[in-house]
């Protein structure tokens, strides 16, 4: 087990019926609301005037700010960042999935700094980013996720595109970790199933990358990250059949909070060349980060993970999948197919060709993971240090 | 799944070494420190005097208390909170076992509110419990644990024994929860194996009592406190084979923090009678905790757990020892033939009689028990709630 530094300092509430103490839980932090959301489902389900209403009810204004796009963008974070300061906000609301909390991280950014959201976003070389992450100060951050996904809800990072770099990619520090979550299963009734799936793969990925990639001696982690897994495969399949199952939408909302929060990966110190890779994707292709994730995980195992560490892929199939073979090159193979299988059976497998990315696109993409991921280097930081040739490699293997 | 909060603020520093950062952590919260620790074993390791050297040159000035027993007392307590008043402390540092922290946690009130710590005891019909918990107000605390045992390193509880009135019980609240955890694996090294073993099942016992008692749809937690049973039963047997072997030491540690930390019970909301009992036993001989939990748990699970959740038992059998039996009753006595052997295996095995407890005492604690424990009902609070009769049972059970 590594050396690791841990702190998880966001409070969480978690529950049904929970958002109605939103207000309660909003007004420790701030008297006046910024409301950082999507462009409708929020309004469309009610929850959106759940939440000001329960603000208003404990004394605290709200100004929405509803034109979060998916993979949220920074010319639109670098708005809302003006909107807040002009309305004197001093807290952020972030209600919605992935986009939603990391624009409402970003925003309560550049509300205080007033500083333009690229300056800050790592691998853009023209910002100024290398002195101003970790960053130290923003507004206080509450977060309600309407989706079980990116586990953004209680971790210290976001991810923000721009669209005229064509760069996706993060910031983080301790100023970003949210005060509170509230976390209330109900709101993710409604998400669609090709949404509860991406999500599902989401959280699948951020236990695998760091699983696959981390110290191989950091077992209290593991079988967290197996447990972890188990239960986003389970429940996944559950909620797509079954979208108002209490039970089965309270465990992946759960499970996607924990797989990101910490305890699954300190002490092992994992790097997520899958995200560096999809985030190229999805910055030019605008296509769903979970999607991408999925078109991706067949290939990099067969291709990185079999080789470098198939024990390590025959060990997740084995306890996460039950595969019952002792070799473990077989091992490695039966978990590939497994973890396709359940893609598809959720409804999350999907190619490269299918969600409309160019085939002569993908050499200029495999550059662009490197310049944009590789933070100056020429592949992407890891135990495998993924070159452009590899990932080119990686896109070819799952275009169609 | 149960609806629940959960606030995690204790910042985790983990790994070979970090004690050395022991000062840049604490002259975070403060400028003159109560070293709150036991009477030698950190003065012979020499842990004690790193600390204060670390502490020196970070610019903390440390005053130290070393006369913490086990089982620590009312009155040490609050002789080393006027100690810490007098000196003007402004930050509490529990170095040690439970008992170091614990009592650090309770010196940390007293040396606020200058209010004897036997007030704030749960279940002293005497004290002000009821208004004073949970607690809100302490000085900061930082806790270095040389023992994995009681997860008190990063939780917001402690236990308090009022050798007069023979009881033990708990103090809580959130100005309990150490502002910082430095967890050194290399300073357990020097554990002899009784401690360590009886450290495993305190760890084993955090974990068990939620998963017996509490909600049966909380998979994701369930899962959770299987994956760190099996690594207490695992790492306890290589670290008592091998007592300086990092990775048992580290993974024990690990282990025993997110035992208490609060993800494994949150949303399951257990209650902890095996612990009720086993403070009456070492409120009366003074006996070592995990030692007294490992007396009790046999007859616990045979005469409360079988009858009650049968099918629990059985699952904890085949996800922790490996079971495969398929009936549900025969899988649970397997369960308990596993876990005895486990006990026997690590030498933390025992009978009261053997640990000095009279026979015709049980009578008399079972009625203790509840006096203390039942806080003013005539059984322990829980989803069985046990009565005095059935105490004495369970401890007639386990006598010889």
């Amino acid at each position: 087990m590594l050396n690791f530094a841990l702190h998880m300092p966001t409070k969480i509430i978690f529950g049904k019926g929970e958002v109605l103490k939103s207000g309660e839980i909003v007004c420790e932090y701030g008297k006046k609301a910024l409301i950082v959301t999507g462009r409708s489902s929020t309004k469309k389900t009610g929850v959106l005037d759940k939440v000001i209403a329960s603000l208003k009810q404990a004394g605290v204004d709200s100004v929405v700010f509803n034109r979060i796009e998916p993979n949220p963008r920074a010319e639109t974070v670098d708005e809302a960042g003006h909107i807040a300061r002009e309305n004197h906000c001093d807290v952020i609301v972030g209600l919605g999935g992935g986009s939603a909390m990391d624009a409402a991280k970003a925003i309560a950014t550049v509300a205080v700094s007033g500083l333009p959201i690229h300056e800050y976003i790592r691998g853009n070389f023209t910002g100024k980013w290398r002195e101003l992450l970790p960053i130290q100060k923003a507004l206080p951050i509450v977060t309600i996720p309407t989706l079980a996904a990116t586990g953004s809800e209680a971790d210290g990072g976001a991810v923000i595109t721009n669209l005229k770099t064509k760069e996706k990619s993060g910031i983080n520090g301790p100023a970003l970790s949210p005060k509170a979550a509230i976390l209330d299963p109900e709101l993710t009734y409604t998400v669609p199933a090709n949404y509860t799936a991406d999500g599902a793969v989401d959280m699948f990925t951020h236990l695998y990358e760091g699983y696959f990639t981390g110290d191989e001696h950091a077992n209290v982690q593991d079988e967290i990250t197996e447990g972890l897994m188990r239960n986003a495969v389970r429940f996944a399949k559950l909620a797509i059949n079954k979208p108002n199952d209490y039970e089965a939408r309270a465990h992946l909302l759960w499970t996607s909070t924990l797989a990101l929060i910490g305890i699954a990966n300190a002490g092992r110190e994992g790097s997520y060349p899958v995200h560096a890779m999809e985030h190229t994707i999805s910055a030019h292709y605008d296509i769903s980060h979970g999607r991408g994730l999925a078109i991706l995980a067949p290939a990099y195992f067969r291709l990185v993970i079999q080789t470098d560490r198939p024990h390590r892929l025959a060990r997740l199939g084995r306890r996460v999948f039950d595969i019952a073979i002792e070799d473990d090159m077989q091992a490695a193979d039966a978990t590939i197919v497994a973890v396709v299988n359940w893609f598809k059976e959720i409804g999350a497998y999907d190619t490269l060709k299918n969600v409309g990315v160019k085939k002569e696109d993908l050499k200029m993409m495999a550059d662009e993971t490197i310049r944009v991921g590789g933070l100056g280097k020429n592949s992407l930081a890891g135990t495998h240090p993924l070159t452009s040739d590899e990932i080119f490699g990686i896109c070819n293997a799952v275009y169609e």
